[in-house]
């Protein structure tokens, strides 16, 4: 880790006050936000998420509002996903791609109505992209950043502790469908989604004076559950195999690519942008796509830059993310691999920051 | 300051190697890059870099390509700056704004030629407005973000070191102008333009195997000069004027607010995006502004959020930068003020982090 410098610049957040006070101890930078990675320690963390609950600032998830006649017909240029019979309750998660087929953004869009949306963004500028389409092709919505600050509360104890601060109603909330809830005289969307695999929700904080109220309001209610602040957790998420914009998939790749092809099953007259290569793309397949991936050895020091893959000395893929992983007691990581190489069972050389070692490929990720 | 988590998605550059070996002691992020922030120490950066030469790893100005037959159409659009007398060798300060005027980024353009253009952006992705907008309006462009690593060389004796690498011809490069230097077996635009007030030059690094021995040849060259490693110093730009996007100014602020006034002269065939709302700004003038400001007291801590001014109680703007100069001997910042309280020699209250003070609003920042 090295030391960061502080300025406005790199947005503290209106849940910072809760972070400090419950000892966090390092930071990454999110869409120019602090976005906490250690409170205790990351390994305690991920033991702490897998068996309790979490409140986690993920303040840095930036909302684009796209509000007005036009909102759907943009929303539908900017994914090949099918929106169509999406709900007004409903969460999907959309890839965004540019003309070449790129992911942009891997985010979750959020449906209030037709003419109404809010795109929950990872760690790329989202806003700028969708603003310069709308206005390039002069569409009649406006586009801004709300002042939303999303709150994730995360772990197998997540039902009940939001359930004694927003009543029995939240538990009925669906996979990726939301509700409105009350607190306080105000109330929030409340949605079953959150990145990790172990349960919970994300709460769509408006207007930041509630933010510390809310937070103090799931601690106070919680101490029995062993509630903490926590956040994303490098273990889990990739045991989960759940990606990270930047980290394992940019610009330089295609939703197919992601292993994201599920989400990329166009309505037939959807003019996304991109549609054309991505249809070539499918009738093909993808050249390369993310796998699960063990490294032998004891425990790696987690990359900072891709780890090339080799077969037989040529490179046929990198490692983008990788840990120890307790609770299966080997090296996880995900990686990107190309078509002749990937089979689960294909053994491979590693160039990792712990020096030369093999790697295999795996049929799946550690959990679902 | 704060621990910084590292991962692929917060790269390193091709400097890093040097940066590292120079005894970087902190960073900060910006466009999901590392930027050095410190070496010896704030301070004694401040010394070394009004007195001798420095090399500055600012790879994270990242660079956005216009490159078609409708490039200059597409530029004309981004910005209010009229461009129509701009030559192939010339390098603009231009502000870029929304449909609102708001600032999306205060980049540095560089004209290759009429279909040919970089923009080295400050910290936003430019690249996703510039994108979105061409294809939008189904422009004949291609915009990307081409491999260039910008490495600054910057303080009084800039000039000697740059002519011992470069020859003498590179002290013939005008103020915002550049030329093509040769470099090995490649050459490089090198720009005389940079990020304080103490002259210099920007060396836009095309291909990075070329990155580090040019470091090295720097340093060999410069060693009886005092060559340091150094980065943006925040006390020498507080005193030079120097605005920081994101800190002294946001989406939320005009280009007039900022006093960029002058680089918002458009052609009168310029239909850039907001022109009617800043026609309307140039017209009534704008109702707050940048102003250079001193605070009262012993050395303050810089802010890591906006400082508010207040008049007789009431909230009339706000300061963003700050830091104790050593050559001013007083505390001197940036702000932005309300018209009826801008006048030079108008004493305000400011909450600093360090309790209330008084600030005072200055004529002139403190260097040229």
């Amino acid at each position: 880790m090295s030391l960061l410098s502080k300025s406005r610049r790199l947005r503290e957040t209106p849940f910072t006050p809760g972070v400090k006070r419950n000892g966090v101890k390092a930071y990454t930078v999110y869409n120019r936000m602090l976005l906490p990675t250690v409170f205790e320690s990351v390994e305690a963390d991920y033991h702490h998420l897998k068996n309790h609950v979490q409140v986690w600032d993920v303040s840095c998830e930036r909302q684009v509002e796209l509000w007005g006649p036009d909102a759907s017909k943009l929303m539908k240029r900017l994914t090949p996903r099918n929106l169509d019979k999406m709900q007004d309750d409903q969460c999907y998660y959309v890839p965004v791609v540019d003309e070449n087929g790129g992911m942009l953004n891997d985010p979750v869009a959020i449906k209030h109505s037709d003419d109404r949306w809010w795109i929950s963004i990872a760690d790329s500028d989202l806003l700028f992209w969708v603003k310069g389409l709308a206005i390039g092709a002069g569409l009649n919505v406006r586009v801004i950043e709300p002042d939303v600050y999303p709150l994730a509360v995360q772990g197998p104890k997540a039902d009940d502790l939001m359930a004694r601060v927003f009543g029995d109603e939240v538990r009925s909330i669906g996979f990726f469908r939301y509700k409105w809830m009350r607190f306080k005289d105000t109330k929030f969307i409340v949605a079953r989604s959150g990145y990790s695999k172990q349960g919970g929700y994300e709460i769509y904080v408006e207007n930041e004076i509630y933010a510390m109220p809310l937070w103090d309001a799931l601690f106070d209610a919680g101490a029995d559950l062993n509630v903490r602040a926590g956040c994303p957790n490098l273990i889990e998420r990739v045991e989960g195999g759940l990606l990270s914009y930047g980290n394992d998939m940019t610009m330089a790749n295609t939703p197919l690519e992601c292993d994201l092809g599920r989400f990329c099953k166009p309505a037939e007259n959807n003019d996304f942008i991109g549609r054309e290569i991505l249809e070539q793309e499918i009738a093909n397949g993808p050249s390369r796509e993310v796998r699960p991936i063990t490294i032998s050895g004891d425990a790696v020091t987690p990359p900072t830059a891709p780890w090339p893959l080799f077969k037989e000395g040529k490179q046929v893929g990198s490692v983008t993310s990788a840990a120890w992983s307790p609770d299966f007691q080997e090296n996880i990581a995900i990686g990107m691999v190309e078509t002749g190489s990937w089979d689960a069972g294909t053994i491979l050389d590693i160039d990792t920051s712990n020096g030369p070692r093999q790697a295999e490929v795996k049929a799946e990720f550690w959990s679902k």
